[in-house]
């Protein structure tokens, strides 16, 4: 698939057709993000397969109320859980150099952007989960303390498809020139 | 270009020539860029195009030092900075409500994974640059103070490709099954 379409065409997904989404295709997803640039090539990210379905109740159980990928999450055949290691990223021997915390977040952004494009390709959808607690994810899945659960994406072939994302802004909205606030776009 | 390519392709470019990077080619990086999902859709990313010497200087200015980004942000016709807005991202009316804080760290770095796949496919290398002062950079730029600068993107044409990126850990060092520590890939 031509890069353009994928940027373009991806879209969160949240409901899934009972396909069994195969160990291959989770590898090539994950070949993906392994791809990302991270600071320093630090590559601080980790990622749980989960296919286990007590496990998988359990993870979604620590969602906020009400979050819309509760459904698909339950029912999808491959959770993947994305970790970090909190002390590579943004940090030199373990202390924070970067003015700005948790640089990890940057991190694990650009490899799950590979991830959903990826998956997207495949025919497969995504939907990125931050709404949860990640403590109590931290403890189901035996996280040690110096890494957390960042977010989870529930993988599966969507059910509907054609269905347009939500608006973006334009980009007068957002881009300046050379100062905050200074028109780029004429 | 395809989505595979451009994903195992780019790497960070830390050298350009005197191409000059037109705008539309900025517009074109940019829409990639706001392709991307976010917390909820909010789209907390900001751009600043800076194509001024002056403000370029300035910024480079507050790099770490020895940064291997200084001399090709120098040298670049379009210096990049990704701004965030703070209090969307992982909030609900302002507050924070999730474990992790910074959550358009997250939401920005796909979205400007989503701009340097789009700048290879122009042709264009990008490196992103985090390690610098980011109060000095909102200063210099006006940025509000709900808002800061995140990383910076020099960006251009190559001057040499075809060197390898730095070597990726393989996925059976980062990659589990059900729970941490449990081998995914045999």
């Amino acid at each position: 698939m031509e890069l353009q379409q994928a940027i373009v065409e991806r879209r969160s997904i949240r409901r899934f057709t009972d396909y069994y989404v195969t160990d291959d295709e989770i590898t090539m997803i994950l070949e993906a993000a392994r791809m990302a640039p991270s600071w320093a090539n630090t590559q601080p990210w980790e990622f749980i397969v989960v296919r286990d379905k007590t496990v998988i109740e359990k993870i979604t159980d620590t969602y906020s109320p009400n979050n819309p990928a509760r459904k698909c999450s339950m029912s999808c055949t491959a959770l993947i859980v994305v970790c970090a290691k909190k002390n590579l990223s943004g940090c030199k021997e373990g202390k924070q150099v970067t003015c700005l915390p948790n640089w990890y977040m940057f991190d694990v952004g650009m490899a799950v952007q590979n991830l959903c494009l990826k998956a997207h390709e495949l025919g497969l959808g995504t939907v990125v989960v931050g709404f949860l607690d990640h403590e109590k994810c931290n403890e189901i899945l035996g996280v040690p303390s110096d890494t957390t659960v960042v977010v989870t994406i529930p993988v599966g072939k969507p059910e509907v498809s054609g269905k347009q994302g939500p608006p973006r802004k334009e980009l007068a909205e957002f881009v300046y020139l050379n100062s905050y606030g200074n028109t780029f776009i004429r």
